[in-house]
């Protein structure tokens, strides 16, 4: 039997605005733990803290998750995601190139999906309230559209981008999830079961029933 | 000796805009290359042919570069420098902690620095015309600027993230190139010296004449 002291550690934040309720970032590193059928333990952390040192010598941007395990430190979801799928097959495949195409879907995600999805979070949620927000969101959903519509196209009519799901889905999907205050994924023909095949599978549920359950205790 | 059939082979754009010249994604690579002291065949596109079948089949969002080397195919930058990164110790580190902590610096660059960065040059360049583009510059700036602060703070006094220099510079270095229309990373007393510093890498200069001697053909 394996210690508690040997499982990793997310730590996250104590406390989320409801908007960001199921959508922390920590959802890919429980959801990557769930796939490959690892448990886990989560440390909390304020969100005043996290923009102060010592969480900044650990995470320099000040987000979440900052993720541990015996001999290893990782900021950034991304390669914290890529170091779990490494030693999963259910996350990455052996083959070279079914693996090299995962963790390119995985860049995607972050480099070619979350900016563009990211700028209308801004203009709908952070800026609001400013007049260039709203004049902005006609060309900023478009550049979210576009890149909505080249992803249907590689998604075609396969269950997941390469096939069988890896951690570029896992990737993919969770960026999507930021745009659940629109309709834009949801009505796309495409796009919306894509999100729903994704969301169904058994280890994200129980990834993100742990995620709201933490912060339906406010 | 080697045919010149193994070398890889990066698809990049036949001719670019004058602001982009020295900073298409595939000095990335060239530059990955170099360092890995690898040499490498260049394959040119049309910017129309990028956005069709069946360039969308290999890079499902049309954009540059594309990697290929005998038996691997790559679209997404961040994938192919890990993969040419893989393979190379002046690129990767081995011990486990500093491998991980480049591997995170990669993402870091495409994930949380060049988001707010490329939204500044959405409102500088591309919607430089755009009311809301003029308008939602001090925003746009100051988001770009916080996390110029972090990066600066994580440097500190080190020449380079990790200590000594590694993919995580290479990426986070190019990354700060696309600011070069500001002084925001020329004038920053931490960041402007670490470009330099950067800039000033054999491998560098090679790879980014290399990119300028192409265009400076049109």
């Amino acid at each position: 039997m394996r210690s508690r002291m040997s499982e990793p550690v997310i730590t996250t934040l104590r406390a989320v605005p409801p908007f960001a309720r199921g959508v922390v970032r920590d959802l890919r590193v429980r959801w990557a733990l769930e796939e490959a059928g690892r448990s886990y333990r989560v440390k909390l952390i304020d969100h005043a803290e996290t923009k102060q040192q010592p969480y900044l010598d650990d995470q320099p941007f000040g987000q979440v998750p900052f993720y541990e395990e015996p001999g290893i430190r990782i900021f950034e979801t991304g390669a914290i995601l890529l170091h779990i799928a490494s030693g999963s097959p259910g996350l990455l495949p052996s083959d070279p190139q079914a693996r090299i195409d995962a963790i390119s879907w995985i860049f995607a995600g972050l480099n070619s999906l979350e900016p563009t999805i990211q700028s209308l979070m801004n203009a709908d949620i952070f800026f609001r309230k400013k007049e260039w927000a709203q004049l902005s969101r006609e060309d900023t959903e478009q550049m979210a559209k576009d890149r909505l519509e080249r992803l249907a196209t590689a998604l075609g009519d396969k269950d997941y981008l390469t096939g069988s799901f890896t951690a570029g889905d896992l990737m993919v999907a969770t960026v999507l999830r930021i745009l659940r205050h629109t309709d834009l994924v949801t009505s796309h023909p495409v796009l919306g079961p894509y999100l729903a095949r994704c969301e169904a599978r058994p280890a994200f549920c129980r990834a993100v029933d742990a995620q709201m359950e933490l912060y339906a205790q406010d």
